[in-house]
């Protein structure tokens, strides 16, 4: 190690479960990090929103400050650690505390979704690090392998289950035929979910780290507006079952992928449910646990599991961070910034391969099955299976699509929603991780 | 970056199926590479056996030597990519490198788990890299986050399937019912085994991978011989079915694990079959994958999973590396060494804790059952699950004990064979993966 003996000093912005956790570790583990690091950490001070709050926590109560701006500029700090959470202070926060000469760990997805590109020029004109291995997929190391052990290959399409409350309540609805309103109710009532639960159950936290994974897989930028996001508030108990019957399971997935167009290369992020078959790797991912599945060109598919979410396991990815950074900074280098050298095209949804899976109600009468595989054919979509279950005078078609174009499947169904002999599309779903 | 535009000189060792993998990519992506790196990578040398083998490989005939003692020597070297395999002269080549001013990227297991130590004591005297991500579970990126990311984190247990032949004849033999013997002659008509397969079946190669992973994790020193190591080559057909039996599949697995003992913390490796339970995440690794499980204090239950062996897929981990070392000779430092500050004892094998699954052939009268479970009662060990099947006038008993120390449980067994009323103690392997 080219490393000295002063020690590097780090404050922390946040003092929640996250920081409370890592303040605790960076304490009584000191020797250790210390060996690690090649020289000892000193937690110089710790803002918090409200001085007066009770904390189970032993550190000296002068390190405490309400004051965070003035915390990030004090300039002596080698780490500052963004736990807040939120878009603003902590942007100003994170910009102020590089400017200053500090090296920023954050969790924060939802900042880095939104000002990425301005922060990691930050970062980069201040010459310092800007680490967030805690912001996509809590403990699971991700950014690491994605920025570093495939750094020498090609990925190609990166396929998450990066939300610990949407999977909860999916695997419930799976395994005890709950409805989506039950899973939630479950799922708030055992911490699993907020009381506003739409940042999670819309899909705008996957949203965000799916913009995260598509700029670390594909060296490019991406906000969480470039991203096409469904969440899981729709689907219903019928289509659960309609997986389980197909030999599938329904997830929410974050897939970010390049693909060749006649245009050049172009980069696509949408998080949508969409049914997994059970022979894929994610399929078995249960409850809030998280997993990153990897296609790339020369290491093939790789899987990364582990716990999504929670104080000790975000913590963990937190200090891993932190002993990078100290490294670097103890060094005075600053590790690999953002690669955003690829300036590709966005694959608009439309454009996005996918297949789909129909629940079409008809009027159960000769020719039916006719007219509608016409128009299939229109939209040039090529039906896999199709299964036909009468319902007395109606029937129901379930029809599973080869790979097409989404916005071929879309107005494939937009217009079989038209038909005379259609009563209703009563669900649609992509299906995802098949051959 | 704080990188320059120098090219950095890459010399390879070794230009069989990884070796040419790796040259035809720094070929074929030298934009896209330089781009990562922040300078161009030059391919310099290929150091080979035989000139006159002929290679499908677009680069130009001067960069082939059959002297690879002088092209390490050069002084001219950035990176030195050691693909040779084997002991010497592979050991005395990376540290010629070293000592003449390249970092080394190697695959190179066996020789790792001999002479570590001295290896990357030579790489931190040279203040040059040792890299060897593709030396572990192929493509899977496991040292970066061993090293790395979990840097600020207490990891308490690894469990590896880091052998993709072992695995693969283990699943052959529990979907197809095959015998050690037909599911071994398939794997080598498949090449999934080698004409001589026992670094493979006796646990060799799995148990240097065990020792490097013991060092990664525990921030210490482990050579093969530290490793307790059993092969596959006596896994029964019936101890796979009495495995499927108890909803768990047969593996091999590699252990690394570190135990807080009277005398202060120890860390023990070991290689063995064992069952592990179907809900596992490790039991669904299915044919040549591998996977590595990590349990640790805050992240919790973490794996990481791809395809182990292969040329594209070992040559995706050693570009990985030859990114890193890269950017690093460009900024003029060295990443993180080998932490081997840990002190920490030996645990042997007799004092891991482990389950054992038995199957014991009895004489069928009555007392035989109290005579067996007084010997277990003597050596402390714990009976948690136990089905007798009548055969005739043998009885058969199928014994899962509770967790022991594995000295105790050994010393059981070696008790009940001696026992008049048993005739034979068919089947003994361990259970790991429960809870």
């Amino acid at each position: 190690m080219n490393a000295h003996d002063r020690p590097l000093r780090v404050a922390l912005l946040g003092c929640g479960v996250v920081g409370t956790e890592v303040a605790r570790r960076l304490t009584r583990d000191a020797d250790e990090l210390a060996q690690r690091v090649g020289a000892p950490l000193e937690l110089v001070g710790i803002a918090v929103r409200n001085l007066d709050t009770p904390r189970d926590l032993d550190v000296p109560a002068e390190l405490f400050t309400d004051d965070a701006a003035a915390l990030v500029r004090r300039g002596d700090l080698d780490i500052v650690v963004e736990v807040v959470g939120g878009i603003e202070p902590a942007g100003d926060l994170i910009r102020a505390a590089l400017e200053h000469g500090a090296s920023v760990v954050t969790a924060n997805k939802a900042l880095l979704a939104d000002q990425g590109a301005d922060l990691f020029e930050a970062a980069d004109k201040a010459q310092r690090d800007l680490s967030f291995e805690a912001a996509i997929a809590g403990a699971i190391p991700i950014v690491r392998p994605l920025r570093e052990s495939l750094a020498g290959d090609r990925i190609r399409r990166v396929l998450g289950i990066v939300n610990g409350t949407t999977n909860y309540i999916l695997d419930q609805m799976t395994t005890l035929g709950q409805t989506f309103d039950e899973a939630l109710a479950e799922a708030q009532r055992l911490g699993y979910a907020e009381a506003d639960p739409t940042a999670d159950v819309e899909g705008h936290d996957a949203a965000a780290k799916a913009a995260l994974l598509a700029g670390l897989a594909f060296h490019t930028h991406l906000t969480l507006d470039d991203v096409h996001c469904e969440g899981i508030t729709s689907v219903t108990a019928d289509a659960v079952q309609s997986a389980a019957e197909m030999g599938s399971v329904v997830k929410l997935l974050a897939i970010c992928e390049q693909i060749d167009t006649p245009d050049g290369p172009a980069v696509g992020a949408r998080v949508h449910p969409a049914m997994v078959p059970l022979s894929h790797p994610l399929a078995s991912v249960r409850g809030a646990y998280n997993a990153v599945f990897v296609e790339s060109e020369a290491a093939g598919e790789l899987m990364f599991y582990g716990p999504g979410a929670g104080g000790a396991p975000t913590a963990s990815a937190v200090l891993g961070d932190i002993v990078s950074a100290a490294r670097n900074r103890a060094s005075d280098v600053f590790g690999p910034g953002e690669t955003s050298h690829a300036d590709v095209r966005l694959l608009p949804i439309g454009s996005a391969h996918t297949q789909y899976h129909l629940v079409i109600e008809v009027d159960d009468r000769a020719g039916v099955l006719a007219i509608i595989a016409q128009e299939f054919a229109r939209f040039g979509v090529s039906i896999k299976t199709l299964r036909q279950e009468g319902l007395g005078s109606d029937a129901r078609l379930i029809i599973v699509t080869h790979e097409a174009e989404d916005a071929s499947l879309a107005a494939t169904v937009e217009i079989l929603r038209g038909l005379e002999v259609v009563r209703d599309v009563s669900s649609v779903m992509r299906v995802e991780g098949g051959s």
